[in-house]
């Protein structure tokens, strides 16, 4: 059987569609960012990036070096082990006393990414809760998606951000049901935020548990890097916060935090959890060193702020058409995928703007977009170079509009 | 309503039946495996690692531990992003490469960890080849499991290590299917080895896909550490080859190998792939250091042979029970979880012996135990001290049943 004939079939199909993904290769570079080297033959090679999601930069903070380095040295690389054989290492306890005090929690349980901590998490809450229903927001991402179907429970799917319909259907069902509302803090993808107060007074009034992803807002939002539970002061009334350690706080891995119950049941349960080796005690240690920077610095965050408004400012001043929203996410909508990609390429190529083309399946098709994550490192200088990219590109745009 | 009542009933019901996990706190110390300082107040404050699955001490090997320091002061800690939005660094394509290398593979695709490799992958190939029918051996690990039931397409469990059942079972199903025969080489519990030419053969003759997991042996088996695939000869003759970068290679994270089409099928489809942030560069460098250091290096290996020899013929001497295999794995029976758990207690109170009990879900219940797994750098002395140790608990346990 000619199973390469079966995979290209498909893989042709995304190619006609310009769906087709073709990713940048760069070097990342310590203390440049967001400068970056690119390994792609038809760019320059210094570029630099528009789209990360080390959001504060805080992947090449000195600190946060030298604690990856020392723990390294100390530790060695890897865990040894899943979690229950061999793997637990003081530097996993120690980072999940620190989440659990982030999010003003009794506990946290740490995992291999943020995607396996919403998977493993709402599966298992999902599957061996008593007729557990999960009711979840219509535009969740993949990783609650997967978790939630993997869970075989009942699930409802509401209107995005709208707690009407959260009302509603959470009205509809059974009182002998277990309820667990899922939701986002932030939308990574149109950087909308969630009505989180009305969320949780709903969820409260149907004694529903509630299940809210930060990944796009730890380390960014709340006095502390706390999230917009923590802004907002809502945190104690959320029954699970999942967060991401490879976002603002600039290493990799996942967690969620709740009661001593909750981490002890998703602990003894999750599949996701139990099965896999544990992440190296020097990725522990330096994100353990983020966060705890983050707790009490906010020029990283004070200076994100000034760099989102000022690109935002700029983008209304010249009409390039950018979502409106009150988050560090600037999506340029583009709206068709052969577009999206020539423009990237163009900015890659000729500016040495790096923007990766955001596509199906990471957005709906039809809604293509340039994401733009301005960062505290970004400078005024890099904010300019982007401008003057970006309007010449758009008069190019308007005048092949014209003769066409 | 009180969620936490609801985790505790389950989690008391695991703590009668003696289930209930208690992890061992450790910190390791570059240099000294196998040694490893306990955090655990009621155990020496040194300890012997037995159950590590850093086989070969690969994730303390000085060039290992060197070319994570050097990546992390190069490139800072984590790669900024998904493997589509800015987080393809150089170390991952160079990691890509050297795996598709020992694998004598057109390509390879790197993923967090072999738990997220096996159930994208499978879930994946199950749910998008034409009229798929995964066939499952029965003792495949739980992220292979997770990744066929997440597929949804038809699945066939046939008995463990028998390619006459896989033949029966192939040839019952209608011509037209795509067929995926998906099997590991060394199964970690109890240290067997598949009949891989037998399993290739039947599956060559009905024209299914071949899908193994090498886990445990990639590093430890064939000339350059391709697993045993590549000692039999058969890497060429499998479709799809899985690995992890935890075990033996000593770091963290997944990967697969094949054609460069099922490599970019898997890449431009899989939801495990595409939405979670990148491995670290320098987690990807120490890799790759680890799996070219042992592609030419047969030191570790050759001394692991030596050590696990050793052992096994010590506990056969003494009389200690364990079972048979031709791994390097040595599972001593229990067949008891709270004996397995007190034995794994004293070994560690009373001996600074560190080897974890192991019980449901990791193994069935009833057939709990203690798991050696010895490597390169555990002395003799380390295993004559582990040798006396069980002896005189053996001596122990045969005196309480002889008054019982
Ligand atoms: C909302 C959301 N949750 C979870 C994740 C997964 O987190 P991680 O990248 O740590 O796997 C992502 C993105 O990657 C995300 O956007
Ligand atoms: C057979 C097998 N496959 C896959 C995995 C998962 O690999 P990783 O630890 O890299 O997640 C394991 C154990 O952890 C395993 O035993």
């Amino acid at each position: 059987m000619d199973f390469d004939k079966l995979f290209n079939a498909q893989l042709d199909a995304l190619k006609k569609e310009g769906n087709y993904r073709i990713f940048a290769e760069l070097e990342r570079q310590a203390g440049a960012f967001p400068k970056a080297r690119s390994h792609d033959a038809d760019c320059p090679e210094q570029v630099t990036v528009w789209c990360s999601n080390d959001y504060l930069g805080m992947g090449q903070h000195p600190k946060v070096i030298a604690a990856m380095q020392e723990a390294v040295a100390r530790c060695g690389c890897g865990a040894g082990g899943t979690r229950n054989i061999s793997g637990t290492n003081h530097q996993h306890k120690l980072l999940e006393a620190e989440l659990a005090d982030l999010h003003h929690k009794e506990a946290a349980l740490l995992f291999t990414s943020g995607y396996v901590s919403n998977w493993a998490a709402l599966s298992t809450l999902g599957s061996r809760l008593p007729d557990a229903v999960i009711l979840s927001d219509a535009l969740n991402h993949a990783s609650m998606i997967e978790g939630i179907r993997h869970a075989r429970c009942n699930k409802v799917i509401w209107k995005h951000n709208d707690p009407e319909d959260l009302d509603r259907k959470l009205a509809a069902l059974p009182s002998n049901t277990t309820k667990i509302v899922a939701f986002e803090s932030v939308y990574s993808m149109d950087g909308d935020v969630c009505p989180m107060q009305e969320i949780v007074e709903v969820a409260e009034k149907h004694g529903a548990m509630t299940y809210l992803d930060e990944v796009h807002a730890v380390g960014m939002y709340g006095p502390r890097g706390g999230g917009l539970s923590e802004e907002l002061g809502l945190a104690d009334r959320i029954t699970l916060i999942e967060g991401t350690l490879g976002k603002a706080f600039g290493v990799v891995g996942g967690y969620v935090t709740g009661s001593e119950a909750l981490c002890d049941f998703i602990r003894s349960f999750a599949s996701g959890f139990i099965f896999t080796t544990a992440l190296p005690p020097a990725v522990a240690a330096a994100a353990q060193t983020s966060i705890a920077h983050l707790k009490t610095s906010d020029v990283e965050r004070k200076r994100q702020k000034e760099q989102v408004a000022k690109l935002r400012r700029r983008l209304t001043q010249i009409g390039i058409p950018h979502l409106d929203n009150p988050s560090h996410i600037i999506p340029v909508m583009v709206k068709d995928p052969v577009k999206c990609r020539q423009l990237a390429d163009i900015l890659m190529q000729d500016y040495g703007i790096y923007v990766q083309p955001i596509n199906y399946p990471t957005v709906p098709k039809g809604t293509e977009r340039l994401r733009f994550t301005p960062g505290p490192l970004h400078s005024d200088a890099d904010i300019d170079h982007l401008v003057m990219a970006l309007t010449t590109l758009w008069k190019r745009c308007a005048v092949a509009h014209a003769v066409a």
